[in-house]
């Protein structure tokens, strides 16, 4: 019989979630660790392996989990490495998958990042149910890219591909994280948008309510709460975001020509506010013979969830041992 | 018994051209008709397909024929029909390789633009022999593109993926053909070289040896002429041109990550004076992840040649009917 279950780890900067999960989407049991104060990814493991045995146990043991499923920061599906990361604590190449296999009844464990974790979850539970050419673009705290291909997630010949954030949209533009400049991700993440926003408290003159708080600690959210509220500026704010990244999926558009694109993260909860400025700029900035065709949807993930979902759809992916 | 040949039509404003070839690459018998003055397509079909049954007689006959592979502007692959083709005497959408096959004996006809060919081509007989994801620019009166990944070629979810001549480089910059403003084609183009050219002669004092010709009829060939015997404006042209290609490159390998890039047409000619400064370029452009893994080549195809090579590959992949 197949097994019913897989299990989803999202492995983020200050704490590692995890999950048991069944074939329609819904987290059985889960349970969290912190990833940060691990110094030596050898007690990590050991914690986690402990905090999975739990969930495993409850899910009625080993015998019941097809695989596990690993989002990672820079995590490289072809050797399930985490390679280089720099939010988290190890430094260099770490064998993660083999790592966490060897500590849990070996159990198969695959490993990507989590965009790309976001894309595979969103074809297997969410918006993408069915579709077969997609791109899921990330929008959090950075810009990232899961992009499916013909049913399958492109990994490139190196397991790094579908770094959309890092596209330049803007010659000699902001200072990105990467150290490049004028990448997507330096517009269109939320400190993209506070960044914007004190760029334009500076440069102009108008009245705004974002003028009352204090331009180093605005966030994304403030923009948005001053924009329902119908304040000029923060809607400038949104269609500036929206033009670059509109302009950014009319060019990807032009790559793999989608069926869809899938917005995901925190940003989509402004709503219209964001959609209909990117949607504008992404069709006015279309090559015509694709003009209309491709959908803008946002995810269907439930964000809590969303990343250990995404993870434990690869573990559906998995080749058992 | 296999069938041992295909046969390869590159259609074109001017001129139809075709050939049967071997497993090898070889065009074995070759022939070609007008194609813009046929306005009735049906004439032209006729004209084609006795111009077909000639070599195919050379061959010894229609068994030894797998399939018939067509390259041509705006081709859909997943319906054989070319759509709305600008150059092309016929209007709307006409389902070329249903028309063609009816005609010839009904071996199967598979379609695609021309820069896929040239990809699938190259793949068969080529550069990328060997090659599981890289990325075929075609750098000729247009800028073109075929993207593989996995050895698939990519289509996309409408059959008109590919289309890297249109990511725009430059926000409001050059008219393109294609009615938008900024597209690489704009700038990489034997015409964008052209185009380069006289911006430079008009904004620039030095002495150099273009300014002895007619600015409105210099071709990328001059300035290859000029650069060749030290010219620095013209060495320039080519340093601003590659520069923005090298940009582009930066972003597609962001997306798929290839192996390798791989040049195709006129412009490739230059040899260092153009691949020098795209490579440079395409280096300095890329996320530090990608940094000195996706190799930069020219393709082998042999230029008379690689246009019916490239439509041939095509037919070793059609389901035999």
């Amino acid at each position: 019989m197949e097994k019913p279950y897989v299990i989803g780890i999202d492995i983020g900067g200050t704490n590692t979630v995890f999950g048991v999960v069944d074939a329609r989407g819904t987290i059985l049991h889960s349970g969290s660790i912190k990833t940060g104060t691990h110094e030596d990814v050898n007690d990590y493991i050991t914690l986690l392996a402990n905090g999975l045995k739990e969930v495993i146990e409850q899910a009625g043991g080993p015998g019941n989990i097809k695989g596990i499923g690993v989002g990672a920061p820079n995590g490289n599906y072809f050797n399930g490495c985490i390679e280089f990361a720099p939010n988290l604590p190890w430094k260099g190449k770490i064998p993660l998958a083999q790592l966490i296999s060897d500590k849990t009844y070996n159990i198969p464990v695959s490993l990507t990042n989590d965009a790309n974790a976001a894309a595979i979850g969103e074809m297997t539970y969410g918006a993408a149910r069915g579709l077969k050419d997609f791109i899921e673009i990330t929008l959090g705290t950075g810009v990232g890219s899961g992009i499916v291909i013909g049913g399958v997630l492109v990994y490139g010949h190196d397991g790094f591909a579908g770094e959309l954030g890092h596209v330049i949209m803007r010659q000699d533009g902001r200072l990105c994280g990467c150290g490049r400049h004028g990448c997507l991700e330096a517009y269109a993440s939320a400190t993209g948008v506070a960044r914007t926003a004190r760029e334009v408290l500076t440069n102009r003159t108008e009245k705004s309510l974002l003028r009352d708080l204090n331009p180093e600690l605005i966030t994304s959210k403030d923009v948005y709460d001053a924009a329902v509220k119908g304040d000029m500026l923060a809607i400038e704010i949104f269609e500036f975001t929206g033009k670059i990244l509109g302009e950014a999926l009319a060019n990807f558009v032009a790559f793999s020509s989608p069926e869809a694109i899938i917005l995901f993260g925190g940003l989509t909860k402004s709503g219209d506010l964001i959609l209909n400025p990117v949607k504008r700029s992404m069709e006015d900035n279309m090559l015509k013979v694709f003009q209309g065709k491709t959908k803008l949807l946002v995810s269907q993930l439930k964000e809590s969830d969303a990343a250990v979902l995404g993870a434990s759809a690869l573990g559906w992916e998995v080749k058992e041992g």
